[in-house]
């Protein structure tokens, strides 16, 4: 690790629209993104020490987005540690952390939204109707407010950078989206601010996800293309774990989303596991 | 009239997001935006004009959006005359013209929508359903494209600016929507591309709606604050003329549209009337 003289002191937290305008407007070109939900962790320091290496300035966003929730208790219970993840953002070498309130994103009679159409559909948007509403609609209101050349996704959400690249490349936002490879823990399990959620025994549990992708995987690199047989061999190795009750297992055309009968091209593979009261995702890319 | 030389040998037509991306990397700033959909008229000059007297490039865009007709009839007759259009942009002093096909604006598998809520409801959003939806994505679409520091809208389609100020404050997109008094024909008949297609009766019957428009601004001004004594007063005033079919007669809060029951602050009159198969608005500020 390279060492680096007192980061903290130089990072800048702005909190208001006009105030991250007037800090950007000084910032050295080009300005990198990574918008979070906070709570950070070794997924999201690979994206801002990419951001750092990449770019001149970057920029973290926190913000626990309220209009991509569905469900009130899942917003209520979502983990937040502002001062923690400052410091995170400090040491991967942030220069400025943008950390509104709720209504400084959405002022006052804030009454716009951004939808993506058919790739917004199923899995997520499927599972959380409005989801990916949400997420179009604060990350259209980012780009346009922060004017990044590039912004910086993990590549587990793997749905959302679908709808945020369709959103940013419709609107002719002129940011460019970049995926970033899942960091995961030793054991597979791909990092997530959820995981914390876990019991002991459903965090043991839980790399029966990852297991079950690369099921999928070296079935298809020893020549499998029957979607079903994938999908199959997926949920048993799931079944083996008695902790994971899959939502849904999928396998599809990466850039459309539908589901495959055959698999001819590149091709997503990817999976909501619930472990008790948390619903945990992660995909593998075949191509 | 001041004497211009050869503005035309200035003037750049661009067709592609492309072009225009990098027409606009070496423009002066600020730069002043006129979306249009062609077939300039007066009050299209007027906001030439005012642009090219306010920021240092001027581009106005010519863009008939097929997303914002709800009726493919009423697209098919929308006039066009490109030649034309370009020659009035370079009269008034524009510097780039951008008129993009259809495919540039919405590329294959264009799937992204921009919708505004409560102020695109009532009036044209009521009478026209879509309308406001189409112009919020292309005006979101045409603002991020051209970075514009100032985009400038007649004051005649006074619920388009509401939902155009509401989309660019909501998404946060940094650039002023400027209203410019409607320019009216001696006859108070307001410019408008659908002019065209008036028959010389109906062209004769359709000041009709300034002047149901200006009744109502003198009761207001003789102390009448009873919403419905305005709508009756209009009313009457379009049933002298027996080509005038009304299709809405509105008295509403200027910033919200919600129909008042008593004007005790900024009000917008509004109508929409049909001379044969052509529909006309046109409005009032009361303030």
């Amino acid at each position: 690790m390279v060492t680096r003289e007192s980061p903290a002191a130089h990072l800048q937290i702005v909190r208001t629209r006009e105030a991250l305008r007037e800090a950007l407007a000084r910032a050295p070109r080009p300005v990198g993104l990574v918008p979070t939900m906070g709570w950070l962790h070794a997924g999201h320091r690979a994206l801002i020490a990419r951001a750092h290496a990449e770019t001149a300035t970057t920029v973290v966003s926190i913000f626990v987005n309220p209009r991509q929730f569905g469900d009130p208790a899942d917003l209520a219970k979502y983990p937040r540690n502002e001062a923690r993840d400052v410091a995170i953002c400090a040491e991967e070498g942030a220069d400025l952390v943008f950390a509104p309130s709720v209504e400084e994103v959405y002022p006052p009679g804030f009454d716009t939204s951004v939808r993506v159409g058919e790739v917004a559909q199923p899995l997520e948007g499927a599972a959380r109707p409005g989801h990916f509403d949400g997420v179009a609609t604060v990350v259209a209101i980012l780009f346009d407010l922060v004017g990044a050349e590039r912004a910086y996704f993990g590549q587990k959400d793997a749905q959302q950078l679908l709808v945020i690249r369709q959103m940013a490349r419709d609107l002719a936002i002129p940011t460019e989206v970049i995926a970033h490879p899942t960091v995961r823990e030793p054991d597979g399990l791909a990092m997530s601010s959820r995981n914390v959620h876990l019991s002991p025994a459903e965090r043991a549990a839980a790399p029966a996800i990852r297991r079950a992708l690369l099921a999928a995987r070296e079935c298809w690199q020893n020549g499998e293309r029957s979607a079903d047989i994938l999908r199959d061999r997926m949920r048993a190795e799931l079944s083996e774990e008695p902790l994971a009750e899959p939502d849904y297992v999928s396998v599809a055309d990466a850039t459309t989303l539908r589901e495959l009968k055959t698999i001819d091209g590149p091709t997503l593979v990817s999976m909501a596991v619930r472990f008790g009261a948390t619903r945990l995702i992660d995909n593998e890319l075949l191509d």
